[in-house]
Order: C-alpha cells, then structure tokens, then sequence
C-alpha cells in the first residue's frame, strides 16, 4: 500500500493497437487523433435536470448532453434519488448527495484504469475501491463557522490486479489520476455560478 | 432571473416551529441543539465501494456510513453504474462520472432549500434547477496540458416557487449555497489521498 502523492505523468508507453479490457482501443485512440485534428469537437456540456419531491428528497435525470459536434441523447434516461438519512432528518429515499461524490470520483478513476490499461497493453483481472470522506456537519447545521460545509478530505483506496508487475499497475492509476476530470474538479474546484428564477 | 455571487449569509430568521414542505422541523432543531450541545455528533464518514465491470463501466454500493456516534445502514443497499458514452468509446451504460457531479450539486442545494424555507415558516410550492457544467475533453484526452481535466465552470438555474416574496425566496437559495456540503467541496476543493494496493 502506498500513497499516490506525485503530479508528474508517467512517460509515454507504446500504444497497444487491438481492444483489451472491453475497451475499444483502435476506436479510443481515432476518437484521440480526431480531436487532435478538430479541437472544437472536445468541447462538451453535461447536464441534470432536478426536481424537489418532499423534505430533502430530490429527484435528478440525465438524459443528454452536447458534445462531439452535436447533441447526444443517453440510450436512456437515468433518474436518480438522493435524500438524507432519518439521522439527519430525512427519509433515506436515496444516497446523500455527498456519497454521489464519492461515486462519481471512484467510477472516474475506474474508467481511466481501464482505458490506461488496454493503450498500454495491460489486461486487468479486478479493480476494486472503497472511497471515504470525512464531514464535520457543524459546517452545514450552522454551528460553527470555523467548519467547512464539505468534505475535509477524501481517501481512495485501489485494489488493482492484472497481467503487469506491481509497478506499472501503479503506475497505470497514478496516470489515471493525472487524467481524472472528477479528481481535477474535486481537488481543485469549479466555479459555480447560481441563477434564481423566483418569480 | 438574478446570479447569485454574494457570500454573506443572510440574517438570523425567526425559526418555525411546525413540520413543513415535508421537514420534520422540531426535530430537525432537536438534532441542531443535540449538536450543539456534543460536537463529537458531528463527526460522520460517508463511503462508497466500487467494482470494475469492463471497459469504463463500473458500479457502485453505498451502504452505510458513520456518524452521530455509531454506524447506521441505508435502509436498503444502492446501486448505481457510471461509464462513458459510445461517442466517448464507452457503452453507455450509466451517465458519466462527471455528471454524477452535478446531480450531487443540484440535490444538495435542493434539500437545503426545502430545510431552510421549513425553518423560515416558508411553503414550497416547486423548486426545479438544471445544472450545467463545461468541459474540453483535451485534459483528460491528453492533448493539451493547458487545458483541465475537469469542469471549467458549472451553472446551475433554479425555478422556485413557494407561498413568499420572491427577495426571500432568493434569500432561502442563497442561505443553502452559503451553507451546502457539495457546493462547498466543488467551489472550494478537498484534499484526496489515493492508496494502492496491486501485489
């Protein structure tokens, strides 16, 4: 066990040229050359749409999103729930929505374990991760303003097995972390702008 | 519509003592004063774990999770898939990672709103938000080291309507920003600490 702390990307690896891991490699690596060669066609917009039910019970969807030159619809529509536990007063009608952080932070690291592998040539065997996150909820009841409202701090721990030594496994989620757009916006923040239509 | 930027919560509101819009005010009060009274209370760990499916689908469980002095279980087990789109060389088997954060962001700030207008004395007729977030693909693509990984910046529009003039019902959004847990984590950023374990 050890604690992934550097910033530095690995080097670059050979490309594996045929599909591992249930990754489409040949296509992954066009899809890379294609936005090389146009690079508006990376410019995404992903949205949800929520809505209140009762007490803190919410309901998202996501359904579509832009990107790649147009306007992509999910092969489905995904709803999700999200409420607070009875120990905080709510019903337990989902997940809080600070554990969908922890979610959406593991499946990030996760994919990219997965296409970092299959480029360099590596077949996985597991990929497993357990995410916890410490709160001190003075913050957000309003007991004390030298709390913050979120998280303190985030631990993710990997258990990884494949066909590699232990170092390049290591290596693999390190360059996965490096390239994580949930560990950039969670480590280094978003600017997030609010618009109130209360009329 | 108006954006919401200012930081500085709002005055101390006289606080209603009925349920309301689903909120179990008292004992939403009770669990403050219990707080208050014992701050070790407010100590919680929320975690998820995740396990590889195949190419970037992973999944998820969120089943418990620490606090109020003890361990408390979900009343049932989550579930939930995350992975890329065909058009991102996924599968599309659930929505991104990424997306994940915005329905955090939205369900977060909804259940806050609906504590704070049931404290104000305040009923919820709607609250709808649609949350947006940007981001160019050639951070995590690996094309340019001059672009993020993450969202460049998230926009999020509620619709709120409730049994108030609207300056206080946009006083009731700006209360939950100033004291929200993910918008918090997002604006702000967390520290995460990545182990390995591939022997």
């Amino acid at each position: 066990m050890e604690t992934t702390t550097s910033t530095t990307p690995t080097a670059k690896q050979p490309r594996n040229p045929m599909p591992l891991n249930g990754v489409d490699t040949p296509t992954l690596f066009a899809t890379i050359g294609a936005v090389k060669a146009q690079a508006e066609l990376a410019r995404f917009t992903f949205r949800t749409t929520n809505q209140w039910q009762r007490g803190t019970h919410s309901r998202t969807r996501v359904e579509s999103f832009d990107g790649a030159g147009g306007t992509h619809e999910h092969q489905r529509a995904f709803t999700y729930d999200a409420d607070h536990p009875q120990v905080l007063v709510g019903r337990d009608q989902g997940p809080t929505p600070v554990e969908f952080l922890l979610h959406a932070l593991a499946a990030c690291l996760t994919a990219g374990i997965a296409n970092i592998a299959a480029a360099r040539g590596v077949t996985l065997h597991e990929v497993q991760s357990t995410v916890e996150g410490n709160i001190d909820l003075r913050g957000i009841l309003g007991i004390s303003d030298e709390v913050r409202n979120g998280y303190q701090g985030i631990r993710v721990t990997f258990k990884i097995k494949g066909d590699a030594p232990e170092q390049k496994l290591r290596e693999i989620v390190e360059q996965s972390r490096a390239r994580s757009a949930v560990y950039d916006a969670l480590t280094n923040g978003v600017p997030v702008a609010i618009a109130v239509d209360a009329t």
